[in-house]
């Protein structure tokens, strides 16, 4: 397999276990008759904290962007290599953003898998769809656009300071790299997701959107496309912008 | 003491660790009176998590296992070694699994005796075999089966991406390897533990189960042993699922 | 841009996204129909710790003081130089201070963008001051005061006991260096956050303040300048204590 | 100052330092009007275990014991030195020991001054203890020392297995070598910590009840004398068996 195809099956598997686990924590505490039922706020977070954690484990090769703000967000700081050698160019960004979409429809439809018999009792649509779909708390399309950006500026940012999402070279150290992104997306949850329940990634909201749309669950309601082009603008702007600062910024701060 | 004897009491006492913290916190939540009672579901699964860690800690030579879906998942990998250079075979594979159910009996009877007060004056039976066994929130056996296959399969392939279990190699890095292990612990219960209570050990189920038929504890009911196939059977699946996985996909990406 | 340029730009950033993601957890757990609304003290704690967390990462060329109780409790302890070889000098100390302050009313201020239809549909304007300043639970100046020494005592001495909150020197190791001042962040909070809100940053507390007096926030009330001055001076005294006793304790110590 | 001097003054800082903190949360938690009040188990244990790490980090030159049980738990595995190369005997004991108690009573002194409005205006008596020191949920002193002899035996096993508390050796890694102390002390609290408290430590209760015997604080009650023996023989005995223990385990398992 080419270099590029390596990066392609990389973002897949780990984008599918970001969402996996990551809105497996929203079906553990918003579907009824969990064990996890009304777990609260920050066990959610923490629980996608930790799904970008054990997502970045398993995509080292490809720099486990899992994000297509990440990857816009290094285009913009005038990268010009993504992992394992492959240049930046339209085909790279196409494959890596191609393979995060795919990932997370994939890992959306595992979680209606894992939860199969709590879908099927949840009396409350909008439920069913908040477990694969972000949506506003107050809807002001314009609001929850800046609160996305914002909210994606910051992970994008601190990320490309990190040095995308690299720490450390192998071994216990490697394993560890991957943890200042999970308490980045931990703290991004607990302090900027209360508008907006935080996308921050366009392939996070709009591949479990695509699958809640296109799987057979029962008594589902519409999948909002209404607000679907929020939690994909917001962030690619978010990620656009923080790229463009940390070019800039950061060599004069990091 | 041989090295496969060394192995068998290295996962004896990592796993009566794991268990008397893990089942210890479902305890202090569960059983009337404790000062955790009522602790939610996150304090559980980080309990869970820390458990893990504390077991992989003391537990380090046997290379940690802790789990016989981890032991068969390395199986399936095509690992020719285990720790201390054990060969893989039947007689070490057996020695691992016996010593996992053997530690998870006695860590679950020190439970017991750690909580003594609290089972003898909890009103609820279920409540005291929730200590001991996992049960499922629906139940379904064969959704059960498929929650706890998904659960155990992300255990397995990414403990198996960390190298493992073994990262770093002495002093404060190998304290910090078992880091890793706790933190996916975590997120697997956050994020798959809602339907089942994410066994994904069968050790973890079975050893405690067995304690719970055995003992003399007050007021108890029966060991739901209709049940009790599924978080062996689920997480055996799972863990060699994991393993090829991992044989042909880690080589590519980690 | 020569060093001290250097050092205020990059206190500035550091501080901003401090407060962005302190403040901002704040917003979370207090404002109406917000998604973490009522999500306890625990996340407010661990929110803020992660802001610090963060602040640190992007402010690593200043030595990410953040604070000018650290940076005052480093004058004490008898520092002579601060980061990038920038002299301890009068103009040095105003611009770490003068850069933070800057930092904390523009962090501030997009919190507000962030929060801006929860500050515009919540009903009590005491909420809302308490996204930006700190009250106490009990008004009670000298007492209030006392607790925001012994706060800022605990954060300054341990800080330096640190090594000034740089730890490692790059990549994975320089990352994770800015977890410890997280975890005591965080323990501060739980342990002696309770009396007064843990200001223990003059800056923290001042900048939003401002913040909030300046911006035109819907129903907002009187940004409460009778107790602005105790997590000002308490922790400035609580800084220099801790310095002071870090220069003849540490040395032994540490 | 000789080197016995070194260590006594650090055990007196680290434990006052441990206990400021781990008291404090419990104020925090349990005292009326607090901000954390009702804050729940999950942080009073995170509280306890970030309040050993800070603990930790400011007497690594002592070794960082700042607990009884594991002074003569090192004693019991058979060590000859403890910190700075400090000989084992019965002066040496005695000094590690007193300055544990002392340096607790002062660090629940300055609790108490921190926590001052609140301890004034708390109805319960029975709260006040217990910020103090540890009480049963269920009174029982033959199965309550058995819970504090297990948990402290899981303390000094494992604290022994981390190589007596000290993993790295100076910067990044000294910081977060107290990190595995910390995790371990959480998942005690969560996993065992139901029945007593978990004081697991002989200074950290006795030490703050004798402050609360002598200290003039509003409206107390009685020290509970008759139950504090307790949380003394409990973590004595689990002390010296997990010392014995890991003179024959370690060896082969570590």
């Amino acid at each position: 397999m080419d270099n590029l195809g390596i990066v392609f099956l990389s973002e897949v598997v780990g984008t599918a276990l970001l969402i996996l686990l990551g809105c497996g924590v929203v079906a553990n505490v918003a579907l009824t008759k969990n064990k996890g039922f009304g777990g609260g706020f920050l066990m959610v977070t923490i629980g996608w904290g930790l799904a970008v954690y054990a997502g970045v484990i398993v995509s080292y090769n490809s720099g486990a962007h899992l994000n297509p703000a990440v990857t816009l967000g290094l285009v913009s700081s005038g990268a010009t290599e993504f992992g394992l050698g492959v240049p930046v160019n339209a085909v790279s960004v196409a494959a890596y953003i191609g393979a995060q979409l795919v990932g997370a429809i994939l890992g959306a439809t595992v979680v209606w898998l894992a939860y199969k018999q709590h879908f099927d009792q949840e009396p409350e649509p909008a439920n069913k769809l908040g477990v694969f779909a972000t949506g506003p708390a107050i809807r002001s399309y314009g609001w929850n656009l800046i609160t996305e950006i914002i909210g994606t500026f910051v992970l994008v940012f601190v990320v490309i300071a990190f040095g995308g999402g690299r720490q450390g070279e192998s071994g216990g150290l490697a394993a560890l790299g991957a943890l200042p992104v999970a308490l980045l997306v931990i703290v991004i949850g607990t302090s900027l997701g209360g508008p907006t329940g935080y996308a921050i990634n366009p392939a996070r909201d709009l591949g479990p959107r695509i699958a809640h749309f296109l799987l057979p669950i029962k008594g589902k309601r519409s999948s909002d496309w209404a607000y679907s082009w929020v939690p994909v603008v917001g962030p690619v702007i978010g990620g656009l912008l923080a790229g463009w600062t940390s070019a800039f910024l950061l060599p004069i701060l990091a």
